[in-house]
């Protein structure tokens, strides 16, 4: 018997294969492409407690992510701004050179669309972890 | 008493108003934008048996829409090719500059979000409705 929360209730897209780019996360997602034809959209389905380290969407010209929110709660926070609660429904625009890291609420399964914004020399830049003390500050 | 179909048991995103659009569509859509920052996002809601009519997305680099399909069931068509069944999960990909529409089956209401590819001189060429014949052999 366990009192771990109950995975999402209604999952629209697939949940796909556990993350490749999990060494960027601290606990367990899943990431489902969508989309690698004329924009990467992928669907990432996070743990309870799962988020991933602090990153920075890198690009000359256009670049970063629109995040759609799909089932459970999560969090957004950009470096030195408070952290925004987030649920099913919502929408981040996370603007490309902007530190920033997003990720389940510690008590919910959590799965966004991550819709990369197509960028002249695009890359991320993965940080440092957000740490336990951070995140149970939440 | 109505025989009509069930609207969708589970709307992630808002409906939105009544689709602006309207004059380019076949019945009644509802249309809520989710993002004009970065790319335009639209969820996009069906009522059963609405379609936009046959369009092209024109741009002289990128463009298109991406469709990601949240709820209900319905249609994509290119010109001169089978239509193909669509359901919660699915995901189409538009190209630039291919004539097609999309819209809901005749007996379930349809949602999809439309993810605008970014584009150099980008417009929507509307065109003739999808006829009711044309509809009714689907």
């Amino acid at each position: 018997m366990s009192d771990s929360p109950a995975p999402l209730e209604h999952e629209t897209f697939p949940r796909g294969e556990e993350n490749p780019f999990g060494r960027h996360f601290t606990g367990k997602s899943y990431l489902h492409l969508l989309s690698t034809d004329q924009a990467t959209i992928g669907n990432v389905t996070f743990e309870p407690g799962c988020r991933n380290h602090w990153h920075v969407h890198r690009a000359t010209s256009g670049g970063g992510q629109i995040l759609l929110i799909t089932g459970g709660r999560g969090w957004y926070q950009e470096w030195g701004r408070p952290a925004r609660a987030l649920k099913a429904g919502d929408v981040v625009n996370v603007p490309a050179d902007v530190k920033h890291w997003h990720g389940a609420a510690a008590d919910s399964w959590f799965a966004h669309l991550a819709v990369e914004v197509p960028a002249e020399n695009g890359s991320t830049e993965w940080c440092e972890p957000v740490s336990d003390e951070e995140y149970a500050a939440l």
